[in-house]
């Protein structure tokens, strides 16, 4: 037990000194030993391992305090790369990214409609080309998946849309691409990215709503994604919110994804279309996302109303989420946020009348700024966390 | 900051003996120092103190391995004792506990409908007769009450029932009682009282539904009650759970409390009893809570009707839960649990078709074993945990 502990806190040290330099880059030794609590020589002794080991580098002399000039320090972010995958959109996403979480490169692999070895094959692909690309060792690799997921060993329990059914992802990859491999639900990983790199960086508490074909929703407590028993925390897309609803894929009637996900958006948008011929949408038939997106821009009622009508949906899980969590922090990834002001003003009028409105009233519900990196950010940002300590 | 670490350290090791010899009672010294990782001078010196201000005895000496025979040590359970008091219940409940949560003495103060001071003054009274009849120095006082609190500073921000807005009761009653005391929600502090007392100990997470006049839940996580930013997670009493429902306190419609309250489920067998003039439940006008229990029990179809659809609308609340949260273990508290299986029934058949059944397949619902004592067992629970740092 004593030697575990001793390990455990040369492992704590090394990270808090990380975390340090990273944090307030450009400091010196000395007052990274103010900072931390520890001793100069522990300190030096770390800094020599990180400098040895390419993540820390020397960057020149503070000024004096009244002796020696002081030699500062400073992550080396070019020094290491990692590798981040999102398979939750309708194509796979993957980017090269640098320890601060700026992503260097991009790819993108259009799927169409693979499933189960399949699918995987094309995750080696996108792994493979990425590893490639990037030009510094790699830190490890985070992967955004859909579907019920272990973040702690890495095994997707059922990913329907992929047809992966405890599929040990982290193991099958880490034995080809030999990195530390991290995997965890795409909505949770969106949570993570939008605590670490988000405008909302003060919040220890989050959640992120992400809407797209699929909903979903990631939750942060106390500066930690929070998973549930099963890995469901946050699994909102199939709650129903329409009483005698549309049918969904799984197999309920009315769920959030059958009023709110952008396909079914564009599917209200078109019957909405047919039966007002001279709104702004456009004909019905050739009727996309865009036409949804300009014709509510122009003040379009009938996209206006499909609009105003998929956020009251929105507005009744929201309720749901503030009632059990009061979490003053909701955030909402996706596509939607074209959607503008009518489509949020409509959620939270309703979510008004479905809860307690002075608890609707304490929560700030807005847009997320990272776009459809969102994924990509989290995934990073879970390697780094998982790797080096640090953010 | 050294000086504070070394006093958190001695108080963390002086907790870490207490609760050694509470879980492990009969123990050595030399027993403590190997399961503790401390030195054997740093445990005889807790326990001196410990024996000195009596949480601590002498009971005996066990057997020996080789040398002297060791003296072995227990928790003085009569040493101290505790109050606790409801105040989320159509009457105010105290009691007068031991330091393993033995209930020794109790004490009911009915309410009629007091608000403001004058609750406030009940509560004194109810604190003033418990401690008298108290025979040990009281280690603190433990209390539940309904409304938004802050466990952290005993504010009560909102009571709606008891007229209560923003009363630092923690402050009010300590200047009278000397004594150290914690306040919070009724239902946080049920779902405490379960997770020390109840019957599934095993499970770190929970989440405890308390219906009662009110319905309010509570949620423990890895061990600790989640209270949320505002401290208002659980609140699900005043989540719309019937689209066009019946007027609620609170001002919307349809919440849970006018569906699935015992308010709500007297007043449905009422108009239940109206229309079916020959069901067991009898006339409308003399109709009690005990009445539909018994018509249940018979088998009555007006009485089980009125009960299946009580529990449908519990069903929308678990649905959402179970989404949100995704925790195992639901736990029912409150008189409802004479409604027996088929208000549970009810509810799980409603949840399975309102969120991922297979979700819902791994989330166990059950009653509570406590009783109406449950949040009186949680407020002791919160004063040991917080005073001796056991349980």
């Amino acid at each position: 037990m004593l030697k575990a502990t001793r390990q455990q806190t040369k492992r704590h040290n090394l990270r808090l000194v990380m975390r340090t330099i990273y944090n307030d880059g450009g400091i010196s030794r000395a007052d990274i030993a103010r900072v931390t609590g520890l001793t100069r020589p522990t300190v030096s002794r770390i800094v020599a391992k990180l400098i040895d080991e390419r993540y820390v580098v020397e960057t020149g002399q503070g000024p004096s305090a009244g002796g020696k000039r002081p030699t500062l320090l400073d992550v080396n972010l070019s020094s290491h790369h990692l590798l981040a995958i999102d398979l939750g959109s309708s194509e796979f996403r993957g980017a090269v990214v640098n320890l601060q979480g700026e992503i260097l490169q991009r790819l993108t692999i259009p799927t169409g409609g693979q499933r189960g070895d399949e699918a995987l094959d094309l995750v080696r692909d996108l792994l493979r080309n990425l590893a490639s690309m990037a030009n510094a060792p790699i830190l490890g690799i985070g992967i955004g998946t859909p579907g019920l997921t272990n973040p702690d060993d890495g095994v997707i329990r059922e990913a329907v849309n992929l047809g992966w059914s405890k599929l040990p992802l982290a193991d099958l990859l880490s034995k080809e691409f030999q990195q530390p491999i991290y995997v965890a639900n795409d909505s949770h990983m969106a949570a993570l990215g939008e605590y670490t790199f988000g405008a909302n960086r003060e919040d220890r508490d989050l959640i992120v709503i992400k809407i797209g074909q699929g909903i979903g929703s990631g939750i942060i407590l106390d500066g930690q994604p929070y998973y549930g028993d099963g890995y469901g925390a946050g699994e909102i897309g199939h709650v129903v919110v329409e009483d005698n609803g549309r049918k969904c894929s799984c197999g309920n009637y009315g769920c959030l994804e059958t009023t709110t996900s952008t396909r079914a958006i564009i599917q209200a948008a078109h019957t909405q279309a047919e039966s007002s011929p001279d709104s702004l949408l456009g004909p019905a038939s050739s009727l996309t996302w865009e036409n949804i997106v300009s014709a509510l821009k122009a003040g379009d009622p009938a996209a206006c109303n499909v609009v105003q009508e998929a956020g009251k949906f929105l507005g009744v899980a929201i309720a749901n989420l503030v009632a059990t969590l009061n979490i003053h922090r909701i955030v909402i990834a996706g596509r939607v946020h074209q959607l503008g002001e009518t489509f949020l003003n409509s959620a939270l009028n309703e979510a008004r009348h479905r809860t307690l409105p002075s608890m609707v009233a304490d929560t700030k519900v807005s847009y997320s700024d990272l776009g459809s990196d969102i994924v990509i950010l989290g995934s990073s940002a879970m390697v780094l966390k998982q790797e080096l300590g640090v953010i």
